[in-house]
Order: C-alpha cells, then sequence, then structure tokens
C-alpha cells in the first residue's frame, strides 16, 4: 500500500508524524510520499520574502509576514504528544513570534525522523483517480530537476492548506489607484508602510493584525473599512474604521457614508479561497470556510471519493492539535482500524455538522462546538488524551484580553492544557519587542534587560 | 478537424485571424477553440491592476504597468493585413502608450468577427496526447462556473507568451529587507515610488523603461545594478548605474565594489520564463529566450510532437508582424498546405537556426537575423508581402535615438513599412505627458494645447 500526502505544513506534518508513531508502536505502516511545493517543511510558518510566483514559477505558499507574533495563545495548539515544555526545556511566553512556532514545529517532526518521506521542491500538478483499479495516479514537477514523475496510490490525503491563495475583490477605480494594492497574502515587512496613510479592506484576523504591524511599525494611519459591523476594539488614536469602501480615485478613498480618505496603499485582507489546481471536478473539495466543512465525512473523508481524505479544511479555533486529532483519525482509517459507514451516512455525518454549526450562537459557543470535535475525533484514537476544555479556556481568555486591550493582549499568558504549566509573561510588551528573533524571544527578562 | 489556441494575444489572435483570412477567401477551415485565462483579449496589452494571483487564483498573467509606451516604434511592429492609419484614420506618433496599442490590436480582431471562437476566464490546466488515436486531450477551468472541460483536438497551438512568470533571483539579506521586493512583473502604478529610493536589478528593457517610468513620475533616486555592463545610456542626474548587488541589510544594499546605498524597494528586471504549467514534459517546449529557440521547426512546429506547435517563442525584435508570418504559416501547415520533412531535418534547421544566430555579432545584425526569418515564412504564405527591410530601418533609427536621448527618444518619428506614412511628432514630449489615455494621445497638438 503506497499514500501520497500533499504538503508538508502542519496538516501534513501531523499526517507523517501519526504514522510514524504507529511505526514506533510496532505497527506496520504503508509507504509514504509526500509532495511538499517548498524548499523546506512548516507550510504557512516558513517566511517566504517571495511574492506572486516562487523560484518555480508556482504560486507562493507563504502568507507569512515578517514581526508576525501568534494571534492566539500557544495553549489553544500545543500537540499533545510533544509539548512547548519538551521542546524549549522552559516555560515560555503564550504568544510567541514565527521564528518560536516554526522551531516547535520541526522539533517534533525532526525527532519523528521522517524527512526522507518528503519531496522537496515538488509541486503536484494533477491527482486523477482510476476506478478499474481503485488507484491514484499523482503527476508531480521536481523544479530543482525541471522534470515530472507520474506515481500510484491507494490513497491520497490534501494537506495543502486553504490560507495560500487569497480572494481578491474588485472596487471601482483599483485600476487607476496611485499606489499599491495588495493583498494580506502578498504582506511582508511592516516597515515598507512606515509613514504611510492605510486603507485596509475586512475585519478578520488579517485586517486586525496586518493592521496591527503597521501600527507597530510606523505607519502614519489606519483606516479598516468594513461592510458589514466594524471590529470595535479600543483602537489606538491613528486607527479608524469606516463603512465599506465604494470607489477609489487617484489615492482618494471614498465610503460609504459619503467621507473620504487620502491613502498611499491598500491591504486587501478579504480572506483566502479553497482552491486545489491540481484536482480535477471529481475529487475537488467545494466548500466555504467553516467549522463544519461540506463534503467531509468526520471533517476529512471525501464522500465523493472516500479514498481521499482532506486535512485541515475547516474554519480553524483549534489549529495544529485538531490537525493532528484528524491526522490520526485518517491514519486509522487507512490501517483499518476504523471503518467508514455507507455514502448515506456519510453525507448524513457532514450535513448534521453543518446544521449543528448553523446553531451556533457565537463565538464562545463556536470555540465549544470544535473543541468538542476535537475531543471526538481523539477519542476513536490512540492520540495522546488532553484537556481540550483547558484549551477551549484558554481561547474564552484571550478574547477577553483583546477585548479589553487590543494592541496589549500578547502580554498575557495561561495555562497549558497538556502540562498544567503557567505560562511566564514576555520579558517585553508586545508593542515595544520590535525583534522578533527566536534568541530575542527565548532571552529571560534579566537577559532582554541587558 | 479541431484546432485548439492556447490564449488570445497578439500571439493566439493572430491565429485566429490567420484561419479567419483563410475563411474569407472561400477556404474551408477546421473548428477553432480558444482558450483565453483572462476575462478578455489582447494578452500583455491588457493592463491589469492585479498583482499575484488573478480573481480565480491563478497567476496573473499580466506584466503590464500604468503609463507604459511602446520601447519601440510601432512601425516595427505593424500588421501588414491592418494599418495604423486604417484603424485611426489618420497618421499618429510613433511610440503609442499601452490603451492605444491594445485598441489596435482590439480593431483588427473585431473586424475579423471571430470572439465567439474564444472562451475567456478559462485557463488550461492540463494537455495530453494519446498516440493511438492522434488526438490532444485538453482539461480546462472556467473560472466564472468553476467546472472543467475536456475536450479533444487535431492540434494544439500554444500561444500563452513567455513573459508572465517571473524570474526571481535570491540575493543574500532578501528576507530582511525593510520594504517592497518584486519583481517587474508585478510593478504596476509608478507613483507608488514618488520620493522613493529604487534599486533596480537588469540591464535589459523591463530595467531601462521601469526605471525611466520611476524617474518620470518622480521617484527620488534611480540605481541600477549591473552583474555585467551598465547599460551606458545619458541618464539624469539622479540616476546611476553601479555593480552587482552583493546584499542587503535592513534597507542598505551593498554592490560589488564595496559601495552602499539605502533604498526603499528594490524591483527585480530580471527577466521572465518560458513555463507551461498545463504541460507535461513530452509536450513542454524547453528553450532559453533566444531569436531561435531550441526544438522548433522554423521556429513554431514542436519537433518533440509535430502536431504541436509554439508561437512567439523567440526572443523579440520584431513582434505582431512576426506571430503574424508565424500563424499563416502554422495555419497553411495545418490545412496541408505546407508539409513537414522528416524529423532529422527538422532537428536541423533548428539547430541550424542556433549556428547561425551565434554567429550574429550585434544588434543591428540580430535585427536583420530576426528580419530574415520573418521574411523566410511569409514568402511561403499569403500573408501580405511587406517592406520588412523597411521595418528594420526603423528599428535602426530607434537604437540612434535611444543612445542620443534616452528620455527623449519616444519624440521621434518613423516611416511605415506598411504604408510609408510618416509619423507625425506626438504633441507632447513623452517626459512631459502625463496623462498616457487613448483620447489624450489621439489629440492634435492644437487640441492638446487647449
Amino acid at each position: 500500500m503506497r499514500i501520497c500526502v500533499i504538503g508538508a505544513g502542519p496538516s501534513g506534518l501531523a499526517q507523517l508524524r501519526a504514522f510514524q508513531a504507529a511505526r514506533e508502536k510496532g505497527d506496520e505502516i504503508p509507504e509514504i510520499v509526500c509532495y511538499e511545493k517548498q524548499p523546506d517543511w512548516g507550510g504557512l510558518w516558513r517566511y517566504d520574502w517571495r511574492t506572486g510566483v516562487d523560484e518555480y514559477a508556482n504560486p507562493v505558499h507563504g502568507s507569512m509576514y515578517r514581526y508576525l507574533w501568534t494571534n492566539g495563545p500557544k495553549e489553544g495548539l500545543e500537540f499533545a504528544d510533544y509539548t512547548f515544555d519538551e521542546h524549549f526545556g522552559k516555560a515560555i511566553a503564550s504568544y510567541p513570534p514565527r521564528a518560536v512556532l516554526f522551531d516547535y514545529i520541526e522539533g517534533r517532526i525532526k525527532k519523528a525522523g521522517v524527512r526522507d518521506w518528503i519531496r522537496f521542491s515538488t509541486v503536484v500538478r494533477d491527482v486523477s483517480f482510476d476506478g478499474a483499479s481503485g488507484l491514484f495516479t499523482v503527476i508531480a514537477r521536481n523544479g530543482e530537476t525541471d522534470t515530472e514523475s507520474a506515481e500510484d496510490f491507494d490513497h491520497v490525503i490534501v494537506a495543502s492548506g486553504h490560507f495560500s491563495f487569497p480572494n481578491v475583490p474588485y472596487y471601482p477605480g483599483f485600476e487607476g489607484f496611485n499606489g499599491r494594492i495588495l493583498h494580506a497574502h502578498d504582506f511582508r515587512d511592516a516597515r515598507e508602510f512606515e509613514g504611510r496613510d492605510l486603507l485596509i479592506l475586512g475585519t478578520s484576523y488579517s485586517a486586525e493584525d496586518v493592521g496591527s504591524q503597521c501600527w507597530k511599525y510606523g505607519a502614519k494611519s489606519i483606516t479598516v473599512a468594513h461592510r458589514t459591523a466594524p471590529m470595535g476594539y479600543d483602537w489606538p488614536q491613528n486607527w479608524a474604521e469606516v463603512p465599506a469602501l465604494e470607489k477609489v480615485d487617484g489615492k482618494t478613498a471614498t465610503f460609504r457614508d459619503g467621507t473620504t480618505k487620502k491613502v498611499d496603499a491598500i491591504i486587501l485582507c478579504t480572506g483566502y479561497k479553497h482552491h486545489f489546481p491540481f484536482l480535477g471536478d471529481d475529487l475537488r473539495l467545494k466548500t466555504a470556510n467553516r467549522l463544519a466543512a461540506s463534503d467531509l465525512y468526520k471533517g476529512v473523508v471525501y464522500t465523493g471519493n472516500p479514498r481521499l481524505f482532506y486535512l485541515g479544511m475547516q474554519d480553524q479555533w483549534f489549529t495544529f492539535n485538531m490537525f493532528d486529532a484528524q491526522a490520526w483519525w485518517v491514519r486509522d482509517c487507512i490501517l483499518g482500524r476504523i471503518s467508514l459507514p455507507d455514502a448515506a451516512d456519510m453525507a448524513d455525518d457532514w450535513t448534521q455538522r453543518q446544521t449543528d454549526e448553523d446553531a451556533v450562537a457565537d463565538d464562545h459557543d463556536a470555540i465549544v462546538y470544535q473543541g468538542d470535535y476535537v475531543k471526538e475525533l481523539i477519542a476513536e484514537t490512540d492520540y495522546p488524551s488532553f484537556n481540550v476544555d483547558g484549551a477551549t479556556e484558554a481561547f474564552f481568555e484571550w478574547k477577553k484580553h483583546k477585548k479589553k486591550a487590543i494592541m496589549a493582549f500578547r502580554d498575557n499568558g495561561y495555562v497549558s492544557p497538556m502540562t498544567g504549566t503557567m505560562a511566564p509573561p514576555h520579558h517585553t510588551p508586545w508593542r515595544h519587542a520590535l525583534d522578533d528573533s527566536l534568541d530575542a524571544y527565548l532571552q529571560t527578562g534579566s537577559e532582554a534587560a541587558e
């Protein structure tokens, strides 16, 4: 049996670790080939200075920007089989910058010793399924050698993420705007916008965090336009929330209430698409970005062809440990430890999940809803059981801290649901911590003060 | 018989016009389907404000920027079957801005009445060849409907261009640069860089023209780094040519001679790749950007599978009328009016062309070389014969004018090789003509002065 995993980011790596964990326990596991478009692992947590297309002319995967610190507490995403305490050998603060998270992700997978399962700089160009043989043929292109391979697999697991292909709306006048228009996907270094007037479209995490970065690194003003409602945080004095953009003319943006603002750049924080350019319609997931994705039994089995799996395609409160829960479950399904019901029951599963999601009243309940999903999957495999309610508790606290002080919420700490460790405060408040390197972050307070 | 044309830019449209011209003369022509990724025709001459990926998450085709005026005389690219005089009803100046060229391209194809042959917003995802049936299967995705089609064709003509997938080199420190790094492919509005210090890498047309645009629209300084030799034009006072970039640190660029310069943005004018993400290795052209492309008999027939053609894959002095010459020739090949020699002779053809090209001494001779190629193709079809030497003459003059005054060469005029018309001077010198619209350009001198 041969298994194809597409992507070596947090989801794909969880899948490799899931199989390796079984092998470690003495189980026989299938041959696994993981195709990774980027030259290294880590998915979105790998920083890429490139925008547009990469060195092999494929769309750049990365949406990561410089100076990013996690926008939710690390206690919500901790691996149950590899804790922050284990990796860093000490307790660290709750909102680490990118380099710290990357190091943590890498720590677990290095320990697993499965790097040679991955074919780097290799983009999947096509996946097709042959009903007669029951096999998938995966055509992939190695950018380094500029050659193509075609190999057959019993199962394909799509773990390519859904925060790489931007959703980019048009507004009247964009074709004549006298500045830069970019999607958050192409945002890299906030210092580009030092001293500049910025317009941000959107009200979700990208808008909030890209705006906060630009503010922290010296943008002159931040104007955020919303289509439905403002984010409503207690913003700094040079930050304004305004109604939806109507048009731009030269450098002047006009909003739905008739007010105008001269801006130097427009950053579209308008979300991402579930996009799988390597799949035909028969295998291609089509879903909105929601907690219960369409056409996925248990959130992972593609009902159109149950030999095909998708990881991490949900909208996310939980991340790394939810991907783990999914990966362990998919592994056990492939190993025959879990059997699938018939097609009708699989369809009932995801439609019922969507009905339940639609009944969710607010963010609090949405967090509980996704926590329950994680619990459900974990209960069916040997993924280390953990205090999911402890993680949801960290999320609840986080929401409160944001409400209280949007530019200071990262100065708080939470209790690990894995180890019970209370995170120490960081040595420097987030807004004054301009150096986001691993070394700077891991210093103790007294070292940092020197 | 069914023919697939990939791309509705100048090359693809030339192919549609070639077939339509035969039908106009009473010939029977095959069914033609043209797939165009963009929502409109014109290829690179369609301005797209987007960068990165388009509205359907495919890499943006356009490398066009605002305020672009042709960087060579229009007399070198004029259609032999549809002159500038015919289209505009009067003589116009020699270096029209984009909108004027687009209008001209559109004028001919509208007159041909073949818009319904084109499937817009439809990207080709895969082309495969079945040796048994002798047919190509083309899988394409319509972005608007988000659905895929698979259709068979007797011939495929790849006319997707080779100035859409940037070649993007890495330099030490790029991952830490405190400003914007972009390839010329993503350059849009020069006013973004008003008052800024720019570093440009490269010495070819993009470097020269992107730099000139930024200078014209108010950049503070232009620094151009070259790896082999400077361009050597008589640049303005705030324009410097320096040795190759060695590294960047923060905002400071260090060059090979040890000098440094603080810059706000880095524009990589480092060329493009021949890239065909929809083709496997058996059908994929691999060639350097040169006058005699590899593996193409007569510059158009793919020797790896002579039912497959490529248009416009050469490095270019000649453009529109060379694409025409190729399209007419390919048409006649498909219609059986021209027969192909055996494989060995086809291989001899392109290798001999490369040997001849390698013997070319300078730009002057390269222009003659490509002019001879155009003459050769035209002589074998009914494409209207024209004064190719007149076009080369315009190129020679253009080179001299650039040498004389790089920021004023566009103020000159040349004789049409089609009509013998002498182009009138434009009403405003290029460097003062900030409005690049069709209307502004077509005004007479007295209207413009009002």
